[in-house]
């Protein structure tokens, strides 16, 4: 460690490895918003030091938001991460850039970067087949067309909200099959769903494709996403066109989007795709990667889930290759989810949904009290780790919401 | 007409009653992007005319864009109004005001504004009624919660493109319920959705609500829409999650926004809700308003369709209210579509899926050619009109799409 400053333990959550984009503020000028990379305890002024240091793409990173960034395309990513890399572990940097870091503990956390358009997938087997032996135990599992393409959908862009935004439970229609009629009040079935979310760059046109191997391209970065959903208003309406109010009203990510360079060391083949996809959904050796992220969620608390991401039956590159598939454009800010991430074991399942089995079967917490889904005043704490380079390891940064009461 | 200038005919689709927005620039100045009103066969230069007539809100009009205006909300939408009819109408501002005139023959028109979140509704009953007989035909034709509230989904936003911009026809999955397993190619199913949509400013925050009595100060104005469908790849995908990528390659939105305010004379009460909606869904008499719309649908210059916006099921300002109910904020260029409008006559059917019953009964052209979906080459144009005060007609900015084949 001689070599690196700060002096940061091998398995810090943010070493040197790491290294994810956040937007800030602090105490001392609170209207003024920073990009930064996360280091340790502490948070580089991205703009700041690059400016200092004369770096040709000083400017992208100086407008308070990861979007021009998102938009330079993979080789500035390369670039600025090269560079920052070198600034924060040589030495010789040390006086230039000292100036330009922050501590956490004193700055607040914005959304990084303006959402365009939202798709949420459904690419875990384990979390689609819970789901169909809930709600159809006379059916299939899985509909027909599961394995042949990732299923997703559009969700509401203007209500993804950084972690630490309070939610509010959200009120609409719902129906039980033996109601007669359906009722309006907030939601009796709030729950989360613990995914992984992933950040686009590098705009395209509409009627152009990104393939498989073309995909790592356009993937600026990572970050833990909690799909907060509503099950008995989504339940009611969701028949024909797919889950609607039901979702809308918020979803949360975390406040640090890890670069996806950072999990290089973190890919990992998928678990196995039978039968094989079309083509478009294949790509070069590596290129339909898997990641081992390691989720947590804990409920006020307790731990509840340790969702295993390696399980996911589908790539982020086939997701992204499957979605502009038909020609869609991406837009700088593009964000889509995985879906809800569960394992096997009955313990790993990412929503409450399947924890409880669809309230059948409540949860305990530490303190004595037990859940079906959330009540007022829960606080959903979704984290997670990976492998990084030579046995280090790397900590996304957590997602994090408490449910305040329907208005 | 003494009054008035230019001198329009009463049933011009551009009179003074009218006055729509769209963003043009000319060929003397390609890169510079105007807002603009129309009247007759002309734009106003909003910008440049407010500005040399020095009116408050000069600079909400002057970036070549609706967004600010969008964002300025419902009383800068009617001083803007306003201030214009009184200028393209009074003698008097006639030499002030006609320097800032360019003939429509030469400028080119663009997406009038940023579209933030894209919602499609499902809000005629005949619409729906059709679809579900032609893939539930043992079933109900309407599924138990479509008279209890108006079933949306969101869409790709980033995929709205301003009429006359051509549609290159999108490739995917698709597999017959016959088909041993999915193939991959151009679709086969491309149609039409003739709709109508609905542009939404004065932003709101995450967990609020807008009410139906609220909503028309959030509804900026009307613009025709073609939401083009591919009915093979949407037939696979769609169960359980919803439309994706048969829907998410284009949708076409009229290059100009008529102001509801023009529609005042066109509000009319809807056909009849039964059962009677819950109390979100209601407001007081005459704010869950319907529109008498005359829309006519072309086909390569042949009329196909004339689809009577009068009769959909659910109001704009229900749609809203739905929207919003659980919480989910607005943002300035949100803008959610009605969902296909259908009539009860089966030559007032808004899509090709009804008019052809799914290619079954393919329908004849003037030039004696038959369709049962669209081929490439083919251009579909939108067009409507509206009664305006005093025996005047309205016409709509129409929508029109050339297909160009598969990259």
């Amino acid at each position: 460690m001689t070599a690196t400053w700060p002096d940061l333990p091998a398995d810090h959550p943010y070493g040197t490895e790491h290294l994810p984009y956040g937007v800030f503020s602090t105490g001392a000028a609170p209207d003024r918003r920073s990009l930064g990379i996360r280091i340790g305890d502490h948070v580089l002024d991205l703009g700041a030091a690059a400016t200092a240091a004369g770096t040709e793409w000083a400017d992208t990173v100086s407008g308070g938001s990861l979007d021009p960034l998102l938009a330079a395309g993979r080789a500035t990513w390369s670039a600025v991460r090269a560079w920052a890399r070198q600034a924060l572990t040589d030495p010789a940097s040390r006086g230039a850039v000292e100036p330009h870091l922050h501590p956490v503990d004193g700055i607040t956390l914005h959304l990084p970067f303006r959402v365009a358009d939202y798709v949420d997938f459904y690419a875990s087997e384990h979390h689609a087949t819970n789901v169909g032996r809930i709600f159809r135990p006379d059916g299939d599992a899985l509909t027909p067309n599961w394995k042949h393409l990732p299923i997703g959908y559009h969700g509401r862009s203007s209500t993804v909200v950084v972690s630490g935004t309070d939610i509010v439970r959200p009120t609409g229609q719902r129906k039980g099959p033996n109601d007669p009629a359906p009722v309006f009040g907030p939601s009796v079935k709030l729950d989360i769903e613990a995914e992984v979310g992933f950040v686009v760059g590098g705009a395209t046109e509409v009627g152009s494709r990104v393939g498989v191997d073309e995909a790592a391209d356009h993937l600026f970065g990572v970050a833990l996403f909690n799909d907060w959903s509503a099950r008995d208003i989504q339940a009611w309406e969701y028949v024909p066109l797919g889950p609607f109010l039901g979702k809308s009203f918020a979803s949360s990510i975390a406040a640090w989007i890890t670069p996806l360079e950072a999990l290089s060391a973190a890919r990992v083949p998928l678990p196995g795709q039978d039968p094989t996809p079309l083509d478009y959904l294949r790509g070069s050796e590596g290129s339909a990667f898997g990641l081992d992220l390691d989720l947590e969620v804990r409920l006020n608390g307790t731990l509840v889930s340790r969702p295993p991401y390696r399980t996911m039956y589908w790539s982020p590159a086939q997701m992204l290759a499957h979605l502009t598939v038909n020609g869609a454009a991406l837009s700088d800010g593009d964000l889509f989810a995985s879906g809800t991430v569960s394992g096997t074991d009955p313990a790993s399942r990412g929503s409450l949904l399947e924890l409880t089995w669809n309230g059948t079967e409540p949860i305990t917490l530490e303190d004595g009290s037990t859940r079906s889904f959330l009540e007022d005043g829960d606080t959903v704490t979704i984290s997670a780790s990976a492998p990084g380079p030579d046995g280090s390891r790397i900590g996304l940064g957590e997602v994090s919401g408490t449910i305040r009461p329907a208005v």
